[in-house]
């Protein structure tokens, strides 16, 4: 039985109607709404040949069981933000359902390789701050104590919520048992970017996530009379910030997929009549090759410094989150690649700027890869975030074929 | 008998001991502090042949009559700011107190021309943030209504405040009744900038007060995600703004006294995940001369559209406040001039950024003009605030060789 992407959309209104309102999808993590979107999960697993638990974590596991015990895992999350869109991360679930049906169906129920589908618990963070809560600790990177002391905006703590929901927060690393036999993963996600838009394609395949080094970066001058102190003797902080916002572009437009952005600027003492004496800004970089990322914060901190001198001020840094480009597993890459190309007619590859379930996955070892769909205006994490039913119908057919190129392989593999 | 200054800065000194604290001036118009300021200025007047009135605004004058009506006004502000200096304003009033002795003494009671010294009534706006309260009641340019609702930080009305010291906002117009003979102004005030330091003068010569226009700029451009938005895609109004925080300064810089700064810069969302969908400025520009300023401001506007339009931007002004150059009296310029070179071999012309009561006394059409003395490091507002022994004491005498120069002027006028 081929896939049915139109039973996917389907599924995906079904959900939306369920889990949603008028300002957009409502499945926040560790909330009623989210595990009614998991129940609601559950009810359609009825009458397929799968076994279904949660994991320490609180990640929904699902698993068609097959000839040999290595694990072909598709996964994505159905955890939104407050206000989100119809598609992040429960078109992978439900398009992984979907191969799933068909694969269990051509198989018999039996297929060569254990086939599994996972729905990552809180991929997004949106509650409690925590972004790849449940697939890292799958990757065995979750550290729970710089965690612990969170709390929600009502301040009700991590912990709380997580035992309302039936986890202990203690026995999340048990989770990492559902590596064993983990032996590759496969996400297809929306792209919430422009790129695919731009050149006009339905479809792209991710070379991986990319490094990020986000910073907080002062600059100290000399706060003076508005009216009183002539332009040659100032020492403006925000002069040199200003300078620096312009040349991160140059620094970024130097490499073809490296991102540079200073998100937010904020001036002291910041009133009408007084040159500003401090200046803070935030920097955020990013690209797929540690090497130009780390070319790029060199040449970045080079600037600011010689900005700095130029007015007189002075400027220091400090880190604050940073985290290595992941690359995708190259043969997972090739057969995406296939796999888009048979479906699309033509192919992009494209690495992701923002960082997924998959990342983790990849930083434990397994060889992992993304296919994106298009996004129209790349918007996402907003309830007008779409993609065309015609590039939804070409994602779920492309996906299949990833996954029946990648059982082929593995089954291959013995 | 000539003036001494050692007792303008003893008087001074006195102040200070009596009205400030660790943190520096309190004297703040309209509270107990300054009130008792008021009363020690009184009892300073103890022996002289003057006689002392609160005008409607609250303004304190002390008159010697002399053979003619006409008068001669020296004048400054006894008021701080909270932790303020001990010379902004006091000296003005306290070298004013010395020349007026000087002149009782040598005229023996009764100058060919009135003298009068006035202490205007809460230049600073310090407490209900309307500066120049008492001069602009004097000059007839108060309109109280723009004024009434004003409250503190603590929500006392600006119209209760005033009613505790005596005076009813309703009834302040009434202070433009001293304008009756009042023929010259001349004010002594520390620089409160750089200027006369940084040329290793004493003393300088104020041309007038600069034309200020302050406005809001905005700029909105598309907020989008900083790791998904490609560099040659995005809409940065960040980047629109520094753009425009870089170029008011060779805009200012093309005449000799101009000033622009952009004191304020807020992003919105502001985070360090995004770029910057919004981003709100403010800009204050001043120059002495009308036509300067117009251009500037002329061409700040067509640099900001045009930043907009390379960032796929746009922009908007709001007009926050204005005003415009205060001249000074030319042949008063002269005298000041004299005086000074005369007292300190030396002279400097140089416009005033800042306002000053006198500015308000010239608008009302007041032959005016203000001698300046040197701030070390421009500092002011601030208990660091400082000016040397020495200059102080060739101020004082200069500031009495302009009063006696004016004095002859007008007697010979008649």
């Amino acid at each position: 039985m081929p896939v049915d992407p139109l039973r996917v959309i389907s599924d995906l209104k079904e959900l939306r109607a369920l889990t949603g309102s008028a300002d957009g999808a409502q499945r926040v993590a560790w909330t009623p709404v989210w595990l009614k979107a998991r129940e609601w999960f559950q009810e359609k697993l009825k009458g397929l040949p799968v076994e279904h638990h949660y994991d320490a974590a609180g990640n929904s596991w699902t698993t068609l069981r097959g000839d040999s015990d290595r694990a072909l895992i598709l996964g994505s999350h159905l955890d939104s933000v407050p206000n989100g869109g119809w598609l992040d991360g429960c078109l992978g679930v439900l398009a992984g359902l979907e191969v799933m049906r068909s694969l269990a169906e051509d198989f018999d129920g039996r297929p060569p390789i254990t086939i599994r589908l996972v729905d990552w618990a809180d991929e997004e963070g949106a509650r409690f701050g925590r972004s790849l809560f449940g697939s890292s600790a799958f990757a065995g990177t979750h550290t729970i104590e710089a965690d612990r002391s969170r709390t929600d905006r009502d301040g009700v703590r991590l912990e709380d919520a997580l035992r309302n929901c039936g986890i202990e927060v203690e026995q999340i690393g048990r989770a990492g048992e559902e590596r064993t036999n983990a032996t590759v993963y496969l996400e297809l996600h929306i792209e919430q970017g422009p790129v695919l838009e731009g050149r006009g394609l339905p479809l792209g395949v991710v070379l991986g996530t990319k490094g990020v080094e986000r910073h907080a970066i002062t600059f100290h001058g000399q706060e003076a009379h508005s009216g009183s102190t002539p332009m040659r003797v100032r020492r403006d902080a925000l002069a040199a910030a200003a300078k620096l916002a312009l040349e991160i572009r140059p620094i970024a437009r130097k490499h073809p997929d490296a991102v540079a952005t200073m998100g937010s600027v904020k001036t002291f003492p910041g009133i009408v009549t007084a040159v500003v004496g401090r200046c803070e800004t935030t920097l955020d970089m990013r690209d797929l090759d540690a090497k130009v990322l780390a070319s790029m914060l060199r040449e970045a901190r080079d600037a600011s410094e010689r900005f700095a001198k130029e007015e007189g001020c002075t400027v220091d840094w400090s880190r604050i989150w940073s985290i290595e480009p992941i690359p995708f597993d190259q043969q997972l890459i090739e057969f995406c690649e296939e796999a888009v190309r048979e479906t699309a007619g033509v192919s992009h590859r494209l690495p992701s700027g923002p960082l997924h379930d998959a990342a983790e996955v990849a930083r434990a070892g397994i060889p992992t890869v993304m296919m994106f769909t298009q996004s129209l205006a790349g918007l996402s994490h907003n309830k007008a975030e779409d993609t065309r039913v015609e590039d939804l119908t070409l994602a779920v057919q492309a996906f299949d074929r990833l996954a029946r190129k990648t059982l082929s392989w593995l089954s291959e593999q013995g």
